[in-house]
């Protein structure tokens, strides 16, 4: 017979449904049978992923959700395993991912008292979610209030989470025993779940015509930040060509690479912000920046110090809502718009001004001068070097694959060595927080979402401490290439004033070796295959992305080599930058 | 040349270790580099423990805090890595256990502006710390006010997590950069650090003495439930032999193991429990709580269940304080008093009243004849049973010995059969929050005080959460013994309403068998030795304990039958109760 609280989570599962959520990541426990009972049962319409590792369940959604471009829902039991989902809310939040947590609890008559697996999880994560609430107990005397509540709740989580700018929402469920009675009960017809349709803004007219006004024949730079699910790009691009100006792309903005116009696109800036000649010549006198803030620190500290140019920031998000994308405090003027929309207004107001030639022939020769000498310098080391395995991994990515970039070295080889390409080729990471944590999680529930070949890039650390993250790999049959480069500790560490500063402690206390020797055994656990790679590594990589199941290809390097490897690459490519500022004759 | 920060901080530290922390868990980052600094400078006082993963080395600060009996101190990097001290944060709030976390973060001005590993880390946990400061930066220009107050919220940072209940607090510590200049800066005389001596409480004199009126010749329990560091067994037992009155003691109570007077304690009341004649019989009129609510929640529904029974809870906690143990609504005077001091000073004030004998009997008696029964029940099967294992540690565990209780089932299975010795054992658990997660490094915390041998008995999906709990083990050589019980998911869902109710879905969504084949590999990684036991396990858990590094022993057993072999030996229990109640004429 089903329980009151039966009818009342259907309601609320039935909206959240008709707001988008299709998966549900679910980790195990008793508190939230309602729910598990609910999801599982016949006529569900949900795929439910089963995870035994609430932290890396939280990321695993958020890999889905990138992915899918839809929002992931995730239940869990009551205590501390609502809490292990706290980081994936904060990255959430920051990444603007759309995230419904629905922690089970118990009832209120249990909290507080010293009852077991009861905490206090009535805003457990804070300001890191962008609503929440502690609904009541099903109560078989208001039912029916209590089922409308529920659709109103889950229609208000689901619009809630995906309202712009993207976030995560919390919806704690007490549950009073019994919490499920004999008998399978189907999913059901779910009566008139809530449908909630967004508002759709087009961009300031004023504003646009503004723009519109002055910005032809001025200097200009489009700069595409990080965003979770790519940045317009043709719409970008086509502005870009209208003005004549420069795209500096980071490699998380959707902009490197694809089928759009890239014949201004910049994706060699981190070796371009170091010759000094370069930046000198460089200075823009207008810059509009999409996107969440560019993984290239020396980038954002040039352009944050120089002294009068006019930024402007396009963020789809209010101030209200916590967006507020200006961490070098650089921006002059902040615009509240989508991105693909402002930027089709704003190129339709543009018309077909004249552009500077001179001005992007700069950008883009030194660019291509850069970019080639990075590559030609990185294949002609005759050691390992962590620069030439982004090189190894984009010529053996194929069309429609994912690039998923760890944090730490890894997104910043991406950045420096990930050339343009044509490709259908989709790059994402977890920049909200740049936690090393979660990092296989995200990966893993990329693949999950079966949109293509998958390839993770990953450091030691971090491929360690969410090792638990590859437990769906067999669970579900998944397809997952992992190239780890390890060596042995915290590689970004070693780029820092910390190991001048301190010689003798550094390596112990802020390089920290793991001190494994052999990493196979954890990917063994979960049935990987394991090689360490030596040589080119192009093939090896094309092989385990054709193969089905988990691979996994170390990469051994030193770290203190790395850095002086990385050294001499970017010197290589500042000679070739200034040997193209001459030609282009500054 | 020393940084403003690096005085402010080592003000701080040095009143932290002035006020008891002498133990600090390190996560690795460059935020934190100020802290790192300062802890591992020459002449630093701490011993400080690195640990990869920050949920784990939050755990293994619990395992550290509640074995040495001191605060521990946590340090991590900013951004997610904060957020993933959340679960040990709650456990600790719950469990009581003195930890304090200093969080390094960005500055105020890098905030909520979308800068990079800058996450709102302002009362990041919420209700789950005692005390929660946001730090002001170094600044030169303040720096004597700085010393002082850094002096001060270090001095009140560990005064508060250890005043009664003990738990929690956070400081978070924002850093401007440079982090660091070159040169070792020595740890330094820290100038008047600030010491602040807890006050020292009383019982309430007429309390004791109304109660010392009330309680001879009724028939009372004392019922002793989990404390962190133990109750004070000798004065609980002392009170017991003057009332006559039977002790009801939970497996993390302290009480069944160790030199005090044991003839009164009551070890196998979830057998008890479970035996109609029996409760019907041992209905008491007073029953007097020390601790947590008890594991055997047979029992606590029983005790809450009772018409007309004058329940008294002594609790360190005021309420102000969000202590409040009575999860089952049962108390009917709650006193706030130190369990040590209250025992002595009620037994003082009872002076020699004459005892019921025929009461004591009734408990004592029926408890031997249960614990005998399921002695010989649980060694006579012929088939590996899950309660046999608590027998086979038991008898393997030397003296000065710490047994780590995983939550789930083994928790459970101690408490029915692990039988009270005079032996020094320890039995540590974490149930605050009595969360799966965390169990690993608990135990690796606890093996890290270096006060005699260590042994973990866990589930399988427990071990797995927590795997990188093992890492410390090989880096600092420490040594532990593990006994993991294998049935492939997670047991105690077997013995709950929901694999009834939903036969066909139970053992994907409920039962959820992690599916890895062999657990070999992850043992292997952290450098363990692992072996499947088979037979009688006492020669080898022995011989695990006298070996130096980490032995997995691995039982594996089945998780249906495990539900039945259960039934049978409690069956087997109840019988011999009944005859022990003919015996004794009720």
């Amino acid at each position: 017979m089903p329980l009151p609280a039966d009818r009342y989570i259907r309601a609320l599962l039935g909206s959240l449904y008709q707001g988008g959520v299709q998966h549900v990541v679910m980790a195990p426990g008793s508190r939230n049978t309602p729910l598990t009972a609910a999801l599982t049962a016949e006529g569900s319409p949900f795929k439910v992923w089963l995870h035994l590792d609430e932290r890396s369940a939280g990321y695993f959604a958020l890999g889905l959700a990138r992915q899918t471009g839809t929002p992931v829902a995730l239940t869990c039991t009551s205590g501390t395993a609502a809490a292990n989902f706290l980081p994936a809310a904060v990255e959430a939040r920051l990444s603007r991912v759309p995230l419904v947590f629905l922690t089970a609890d118990r009832p209120p008559e249990a909290r507080d008292v010293g009852a077991a697996q009861t905490v206090d999880q009535v805003g457990l994560f804070g300001t890191h979610v962008k609503w929440a609430a502690d609904l009541p107990v099903a109560d078989e005397s208001a039912l029916e209030e209590l089922v409308r509540y529920g659709a109103s709740a889950g229609a208000r989580a689901a619009a809630t989470a995906l309202e712009a700018p993207a976030g995560p929402v919390h919806l704690n469920l007490p549950f009073r025993e019994p919490l499920i009675e004999p008998g399978d009960t189907p999913f059901g017809e779910v009566a008139q779940p809530i449908v909630r349709s967004p508002r759709r803004e087009s961009p300031d007219a004023s504003t646009v015509a503004r723009l519109a006004a002055m910005l032809p024949g001025r200097r200009g730079l489009i700069v595409c930040g990080p965003e979770s699910t790519g940045l317009p790009a043709e719409a970008i691009a086509s502005l870009a060509s209208s003005l004549g100006w420069p795209v500096v792309a980071d490699p998380l903005s959707g902009l490197r690479a694809g089928s759009h116009d890239r014949s201004l696109v910049v994706d060699s800036i981190d070796a371009l912000v170091r010759v000094p000649e370069f930046v000198a010549a460089a200075v823009p006198q207008v810059v509009i920046r999409f996107g969440a803030a560019m993984t290239c620190k020396p980038f954002n500290t040039w352009l944050a110090g120089l002294p009068s140019v006019h930024r402007i920031v396009v963020d789809p998000a209010e101030p209200s809502t916590a967006g507020w994308r200006d961490p070098d405090l650089q921006a002059d003027e902040s615009i509240a718009a989508d991105p693909g929309a402002f930027a089709t207004a704003l190129r339709d107001a543009l018309g077909a001004p004249g552009t500077d030639g001179a001005w992007s022939a700069l950008w883009t020769e030194a660019n291509a001068a850069a970019r080639e000498a990075l590559r030609d310098a990185s294949l002609d080391l005759p050691e390992p070097f962590e620069g030439r395995v982004v090189y190894e991994i984009a010529r053996a990515l194929p069309d429609g694959a994912t690039l998923v970039a760890g944090n730490s070295m890894p997104v910043r080889d991406i950045d420096s060595f990930f050339a343009s390409t044509d490709r259908d080729i989709r790059i994402v990471g977890t920049r909200g927080a740049s936690g090393i944590d979660g990092v296989v999680s995200t990966a893993v529930g990329a693949a999950a979402a079966g949109r293509g070949p998958v390839v993770l890039l990953i450091g030691d650390l971090s491929f360690l401490h969410d090792l638990n993250g590859l437990w769906p790999v067999r669970r579900y049959g998944l397809d997952l290439t992992v190239v780890l480069v390890n060596n042995d500790g915290g590689g970004i560490f070693s780029f820092l004033p910390q190991r001048q500063a301190t010689p003798a402690r550094f390596d112990a206390w802020w390089g920290t070796p793991h001190g494994i020797p052999d990493l196979a055994p954890g990917v063994e656990l979960h049935g990987g295959r394991h090689a360490v790679l030596e040589g080119d590594a192009v093939e090896a990589i094309r092989a385990a992305i054709g193969r089905p199941g988990l691979d996994v290809l170390e990469v051994r390097t030193d770290r203190e080599r790395n850095v002086a490897l990385h050294r001499q690459v970017w010197e290589r490519a500042a000679t070739a930058v200034r040997d193209a500022l001459a030609a282009v004759k500054v």
